[in-house]
């Protein structure tokens, strides 16, 4: 057991402040990972409020996470000390199940152990990337690749895999047209992703705010959903929507905006539930679908098409220090496009 | 332009009634059909009920048509005088937008021409098969292959082809597992095809009552709804649920059977929202979608594929002077499973 310098919640109601969590002794086929930057991800807080569930205080969030192998136990091949590797939102899973043994860890049939707030496979609490080291398995390992910087490979953890993934399975490429809706960390990496599979993006945000960025991020189009005539221009258009805004928003007005067969794809979680009616998807044979980050196999694929395309996320460099102050403007939507946290500045 | 008789609606709050209803002269490439049968479908209900929006008085309802050919235009090269016919839920469409080309015409973008209380290309409204006569134009009237008793074929016409489409269109096959939920006039079509098709077949019904009806038509487990177990015991059981029925259900506790990758089907169209949770689908990457009834070359594979199976509807054939009591025994799922009004008894 070894100890590393952590930021943690103690509770839903106070701010996160410094602390240690534990970290398992390095096993045969364990990582030790030197944190180097961790991504500040919605769920982050989500979590640590208690928004989703009961949690065990304390707890260190993090789940994008980006470092150097400082260690790795004798029957490890994947990983060699001194390399660029990544965590997100998985560290275990049962390995034995049919979604395991296709690569999709994190439909796991028996629980993924998550990164943080998840109960480990030695039964102690897992505690997330807002700290100096952690220990993961090797299979739950990434390798950042070559012309990727590690901060801005963090966030690709999860908002890279969490857009990347339904992007693929539901066919965004060449002649495909595809809207994203909100521009948020999430948001901007599925504009880059699905312009980068080559797809005709459009955004749709609440305003025109943003308008320069998605433009330059690589969408073609973009309009604000609080302009109804938003939906009546658009109604039919797109054979793929992907939302990555976890508010609620008019489900039907969204799906008539799909062309015959097309779908919409939640990846956000909002813990309210949406109103559809049946006749809207009817009457294009529309689907409504939802979608939860990606396989390991499915990540590392993600983060050599990112490297090989040349993207990053676009991020705020913060230190640990204003992580609290980060979660009000993440919370305000105030971010372009993602708060990573850089570990140097933590202990 | 000649006349037919016909039992028709003439307000929303009256019982049908006979009548007459005009058809057009027999063009070039038109088919005038002796209608021999015709299936009631609960959507006759909803339209002369104004149900589903304004309706266009008097309306002779009926989209389930069987019957022989008496008349074909000079430039008719797919019927004969003498065939076994039938028409489905349209009589026409644009043929040039990209889903009629593709053979999709029920998602015409320019407005499919529905076969009652559709404004027909002359500007007239389209009246049903509840009539001794119609005339169509051959590209929408379908070849009832040998083997296919008229009765028996007429409920194919909706019934079968609402079902059918989605089944294929979803994988329904071997190794599958189907869900068809609600065994009325769609769902006891639902189970036949499903299983014909290879698939394991179960029935989600609100009770057990027609537990051996379901069993004999093809399904192998058979589960209320009404009982909270159902959903504990068969968690993400299926492939594939088909949702036939039109009342509101606990969409949440239906998607929640579906296994990684599953898709809930919606046929009926209910004219309440729906509620969803985002969790519920991303949890497993289900889908939930609707599909309104099938294209012309489809409907007719489906006929080909219930004679090459042996399957018809199963009717209980009424006269016309019946057709209100059987509306309300409709209403009341007091029917197995599909009433068909004999036409020698209307006129």
């Amino acid at each position: 057991m070894s100890t590393a310098d952590a930021y943690a919640a103690t509770s839903g109601n106070e701010p996160l402040a410094p602390a240690t969590v534990e970290r398992r002794e390095v096993g045969p086929r364990d990582v030790l990972i030197d944190i180097k930057y961790c991504g500040i991800c919605h769920s982050d807080i989500h979590h640590v409020r208690g928004e989703w569930g009961p949690v065990t205080y304390p707890v260190a969030p993090g789940h994008e996470i980006a470092g150097v192998v400082a260690e790795v136990g004798p029957e490890v091949t994947r990983h060699a000390v001194g390399d660029r590797v990544g965590v997100g939102c998985m560290v275990d899973s049962c390995r034995e199940c049919a979604p395991c043994r296709s690569g999709e860890e994190q439909y796991c049939l028996n629980g993924t152990v998550f990164t943080y707030g998840s109960t480990d496979r030695d039964g102690t609490s897992t505690n997330g990337g807002y700290s100096t080291h952690i220990v993961v398995t090797e299979d739950f390992v990434l390798s950042v690749p070559e012309g990727l910087d590690l901060d801005e490979a963090a966030p690709l953890m999860c908002a890279g895999i969490t857009t990347y993934s339904p992007l693929k399975r539901w066919g965004a490429g060449q002649g495909k047209k595809v809207a994203v809706v909100g521009l948020g960390g999430l948001g901007h990496m599925g504009v880059k992703l699905a312009a980068a599979m080559g797809a005709e993006v459009t955004v749709l945000s609440q305003s025109l705010k943003k308008q320069a960025d998605g433009l330059r991020l690589g969408a073609v189009d973009y309009y604000a959903t609080s302009d109804p005539g938003t939906f009546e221009h658009l109604a039919g258009r797109f054979d793929l929507i992907l939302n990555t805004v976890s508010a609620q928003l008019d489900l039907d007005a969204h799906l008539s905006l799909l062309a015959l067969d097309g779908a919409m794809v939640n990846v956000g979680a909002p813990p309210e539930p949406l109103s559809v009616h049946a006749f809207t998807l009817a009457s294009k044979r529309r689907s409504f679908a939802g979608s939860n980050i990606g396989g390991i196999p499915e990540t590392q694929e993600m983060l050599n098409f990112c490297a090989g395309n040349g993207l990053g996320a676009e991020i705020e460099p913060i230190p640990a220090g204003k992580i609290n102050e980060a979660y009000e403007r993440v919370l305000g939507s105030d971010v372009r496009y993602r708060f990573v946290i850089d570990i140097a500045t933590l202990g």
